[in-house]
């Protein structure tokens, strides 16, 4: 096992109706404002029910963060915070408002080039508006982690931040908010913790056997309760398990003490940025192309995933290997995310343009050992095609 | 899966030379006390690098800190708070230093009988010194959790109590820190790591995948490493696999949004109380007991943990649970702790005087549905002769 800091701090209060006690992790003075996204908070009741708890309160309200959420519209969000001297962030929403609502916490009191918070990846932040966060789409884990991806219209940059100031104070977690989820949201936010959990799994051994275990728990569960969700969309136990799956899948528990990779998040991300795949379609279609090209480097562990999460032993270890990754492509395919380019109607011919975007974006050496060149992520984007 | 709330705050630094970066965690101003027991500290250098890490900084020292800390000793450590103006306390130990620590620590400002602090279970606890661990001896998961047991002398009280205030800031698992444990506290720990992880697993299910298969893992993980640090003692991957174990099977994590039996820590701790016997020779005598006593109740989840723990997959579902049984008492035989009363010269003619003192300390419902009365612990004791 290797040496690891880990600092779960965020406050996390799960099941149906906890949103009822927003008021007993807000303190009672704040003056909060409420960031959100597209309006579906509206439709299903949540924001109702957060301005219910909190209605002794000063509520302030920003809609409109995007998917992606970019600098320029959560620069008006700081602008309201200075306006209405803001002391309390509240995010209600997914990954994307979680995201934002990091970047509007550590924007709010900062000194110098506001863009500087990404550009440094998170390191000139010295401070932060405490963030509580309502989630209501389980797939990023951004509810308890530290970090942030945001974008930039004006230059296309698109860049994570990691800051401990801006870890959400505390999380809710009520199932409940997940099911009036479009059916493509809910397969996609379980493809994205299934690779979350894959990216610090999948690596070589290191005889860390709790995080070995807790990863392929989640692997399991996404496995069992991913299908269901899409058939029950009411199943609360299904909607718990997957909600809970998905904190656990990125808050630095499974990953800590072990190697990582994160190449199949990488080369993804090209693939949204250029064809605007979604995240999730993306892993799909490279986390298997990933397992094959780096069969040899990841053998051990794609042996013990075969064995313990597919419960594949019989065969030569080369045949319980392809088997286990046709197991993943098809358990994405039944999560209705087809697993070649070419499902996507892309034919390869944009492969050089995205090789180019990697360089740029100086994703040269990438993966567990800082092996997958753009030589080699050349050959994985050709082999998905 | 049942509601919870869950705040997991104590940052974890952990490996080997994690010591050193004490200074990182500990204000620069503070005036520490380093809390400590028996002075094995003294003799293995872990109280050196303390030292070390620490020598900008105003230290003072209090040990002799017993098993079962008692609050006579501890109100002696409460003085030395006073009059050296301490502001942090540091605890380098194992459950009892932290436990006792944890009371110095809620006592240092506290206003009114302080040993009303145990007494309300914690309830009167409103502020308390911050708390920082080094931990020697994995086992009780209190470096990572709100609770401890203190006993007292004058009255042979020996009571729990929990506070948010006292979770510890930190803990540092140095895993070379247990080298040089004696045989058996390496078993005990592995032993009370393994039934804390059963205490919170072996109920009825509620459908919760994450915390079923978690909680596995660690069963798994210790099963596998507990005999191993026995026979390679300073092999550091178990070490820090013990270690990890140990911490995770009691820090809220697994227990989280699930029922809970602790009747074999209840029955238990009257055999320590009454015998001296350790705590883990108790646990290991009193769950074998405890899950044939309870099979109607526990079918289930015996049956998972047949087949996912010990792999037991055929024969009658009785046959199943029977042999599961008997691989857990064969793995405390094997970690050194026979599982009958006999085994200990106990023939079993102190189980009335032992289940008065349960009637005594309000033990009259125990277990996960509360049916454990005392006559269920007559039987339970009986058939552990």
């Amino acid at each position: 096992m290797n040496n690891f800091s880990l600092h779960l701090a965020t406050k996390v209060l799960f099941g149906q109706g906890q949103i009822a006690h927003l008021a007993s992790v807000i303190p009672a003075d704040a003056r909060v404002l409420i960031t959100y996204g597209g309006g579906s908070i509206k439709r299903n009741g949540v924001l109702d029910q957060v301005h219910s708890a909190l209605k002794n309160y000063t509520l302030f309200e920003f809609g409109g963060i995007e998917p992606n959420p970019t600098f320029e519209t959560l620069m008006k969000a700081v602008e309201v915070v200075h306006n209405n001297k803001i002391n309390f962030l509240l995010a209600v929403g997914g990954g994307s408002v979680l995201d934002g609502t990091k970047f509007i916490a550590a924007a709010a009191d900062y000194v110098g080039e506001t863009w500087d918070i990404v550009a440094s990846g998170g390191k000139s932040v010295t401070k932060a508006l405490p963030i509580g966060a309502v989630l209501t789409l389980p797939a990023t884990g951004s509810e308890m982690n530290a970090g942030a991806v945001i974008s930039r219209k004006e230059t296309g940059d698109k860049q994570a931040f990691h800051s401990p100031y801006v870890l959400p104070r505390f999380a809710i977690l009520d199932p409940l908010t997940t099911y009036s989820l479009p059916p493509r949201q809910v397969a996609n936010g379980v493809i994205d913790a299934f690779v979350h959990t894959m990216e610090q799994y999948l690596t070589y051994p290191v005889d860390a056997k709790v995080q070995d275990r807790f990863a392929e728990g989640i692997l399991l569960t996404l496995i069992e309760e991913g299908p269901k969700a899409l058939k029950e969309p009411e199943n609360y136990a299904v909607r718990a398990n997957i909600m809970w799956s998905a904190t656990m899948a990125l808050n630095g528990l499974i990953g800590a003490g072990v190697p990582q990779d994160w190449a199949t998040h990488m080369l993804g991300h090209e693939l949204t940025a250029m064809h605007g795949l979604d995240h999730a379609q993306t892993l799909a279609i490279i986390l298997p192309a990933i397992m094959r090209a780096k069969k040899t480097q990841k053998w051990e562990k794609l042996l013990q995933y075969a064995e313990r999460v597919w419960g594949i032993d019989r065969g030569t270890e080369d045949e319980r290997i392809e088997a286990a990754i046709k197991k993943t492509e098809q358990f994405f395919q039944q999560m209705g995310a087809p697993t070649r380019l070419s499902d996507y109607q892309l034919d390869g011919s944009s492969i050089p343009a995205l090789i180019k975007k990697l360089e740029e974006h100086g994703m040269t050496h990438l993966g567990e050992h800082g092996d997958i060149t753009l030589e080699e992520s050349l050959k994985i984007y050709q082999s998905a095609r």
